[in-house]
């Protein structure tokens, strides 16, 4: 089981080796969102996204035999890069299965940290029966992107930082909005939060037509998305939710919440603006739900959990109106 | 004088006021550079520069009568910034002089932090000239961007931060690159660290052309560039070396450094597919070096200064190879 006594282990395993990202605020972005925003920043985490923390809480926690080993881990992107840096900063042999679609960024970073990239489609190939296969070929260990006790783990130090850092800000009471995928992140989060600073409560954000866990959230069962692709949002684009996550965020979590990719380009013009920030498109969901859905909290709390994007796909969200706010956008002189 | 004693007073006026911001590092930007870069990331500074402290130091040291007067400051657009957010945040009216080709955004959120700004042509206008007339009609009190005590101190404190932070990475001995207008920034930071981590020495770094600093302090005497204008690193393009800072810097720095507009824009990308940070090219200037300079320490340490920069501007560093690193760059995988 993750439970706040495994988070607090990973905390230490982690310590001194991936830092603790920033809680960010910008006067002009609270009056964009009509409300106070802080921003966790975990796109300035090692490899760009919060992946590092809980790659490095799963390869830390192998024994000696497993590490030399090696390690797979299949992703579409960010896993990828944080299992390549922790494999690589551990000594260990590392394989990483990656869409073939998988933004090209993403590819070649998992190279440079080392990594034995190979490639799969997405449409007509199932990631987990390949993963499997090459694991038990190799010996490698498989690192799932989720539903792992020691990512999920690895994922909650988020929540015992932000735990911390909110109180510092004079903030005992808020939503908390992190995006979604499988909902590693979110339910570690959660745990971390529920001990720690039980009036923070995690509400996940997804985009629109991709919002399995907020339909499971609400039908009190798994539900699986219509379709596999067809969101600028690549980075949380899940079939289902997790079965070890999704208990934790029926548990602890608020309703979810969905967002467009209109929305995502928002956020992360706001975020290039306002916060000097460059964040990718599922890294940017939960400050898109900050500065428009209605009847959030405020203060609101917002995971802006990665920035591993093309520079052509970042220069969509340039074009639009609030990357130049102040100028044509929606902060009037 | 501006010596650590004022330096430690502002920092204690800024303290729960304006945020510590990270030193950052990235794997993949090591092997870019060719040897350790650490980043302090002042972009993520409120107002998105290091020109909020300049501005708070300055305005929280006024006297009542004096703050409720008001202040002016003229500036290419991150000092007034950062003088109208500090002046807003303790209720002094504020009046902006600005020169008409100063970035739009700038421009705009001078306004939005609530300040008044009047615009002035660069070529044909004295900036000093037109600033004092203002100032003594309405009994404002006059912040210099540099040539300022309280200015340099607050600036100062980035290198207090610098101190605690190279100590905690293990780094005792390293030159630290700082972008260099007036010399504001690059005196106060000199002077913090040689009372607090004397192993750490200043370098400046200004655009080609436009390298005054450098000139200066190769020649023993305050030189002055042959143009007003011309390179894109619009936020550190001033005539010549403060009085002040000059030999503080005489004193402390090491050789300045010069880079060009293109390095600077090779700077942008790599601070954006490496360290997802937004940077303005006149911030992005001693990153460059780190990049680019030979000879330099390693590990080295680079402030980067600055974010506030218009989307066009911006998409011209997208465009960059080294914003596609990994993939067409100079990493190759």
């Amino acid at each position: 089981m993750t439970d706040i006594a495994r988070i607090e282990a990973a905390s230490r395993r982690l310590q001194g080796h991936l830092p603790v990202t920033p809680l960010l605020h910008a006067p002009l972005l609270d009056r964009l969102a009509g409300r106070r925003v802080f921003v966790k920043a975990e796109c300035l985490q090692l490899t760009g996204s919060f992946k590092a923390r809980g790659g490095w809480a799963a390869v830390s926690a192998l024994g000696e035999a497993e590490r030399r080993r090696g390690v797979i881990a299949y992703s579409s992107g960010n896993h990828a890069q944080g299992v390549a840096l922790a494999a690589h900063r551990h000594g260990s042999p590392c394989v990483i299965l990656m869409p073939s679609d998988a933004p090209a960024v993403k590819i070649a970073n998992s190279r440079a940290y080392g990594a034995e990239v190979i490639l799969y489609d997405r449409e007509s190939e199932d990631r987990e029966v390949i993963g499997g296969k090459l694991a038990s070929d190799r010996g490698l260990t498989l690192i799932r992107p989720y539903d792992d006790l020691e990512v999920m783990a690895g994922q909650g130090t988020v929540g015992l930082e932000l735990a911390d850092q909110a109180r510092a800000e004079g903030i005992d009471r808020a939503e908390v909005l992190v995006c979604c995928g499988g909902g590693g992140l979110a339910s570690g989060i959660a745990l971390a939060l529920a001990a720690r600073s039980p009036g923070l409560q995690v509400r996940t954000v997804e985009p629109v037509g991709f919002d399995d866990m907020a339909r499971s959230l609400a039908h009190g069962s798994r539900q699986v998305n219509p379709a596999a692709r067809g969101s600028i949002c690549d980075a949380i684009l899940t079939p289902t939710p997790g079965e070890l996550t999704f208990p934790i965020l029926q548990r602890l979590a608020g309703p979810g919440l969905a967002v467009t990719d209109d929305q995502a380009l928002a956020a992360m013009a706001a975020a290039f603006s306002q916060l000097r920030l460059v964040l990718e498109p599922g890294g940017a969901v939960a400050l898109a739900a900050a500065l428009f859905a209605p009847g959030l909290s405020d203060p609101v709390i917002a995971v802006a959990t990665g920035g591993n994007v093309d520079p052509a796909r970042f220069a969509d969200a340039l074009a639009h109106p609030d990357a130049t706010n102040g100028i044509g956008g929606r902060i009037s002189p």
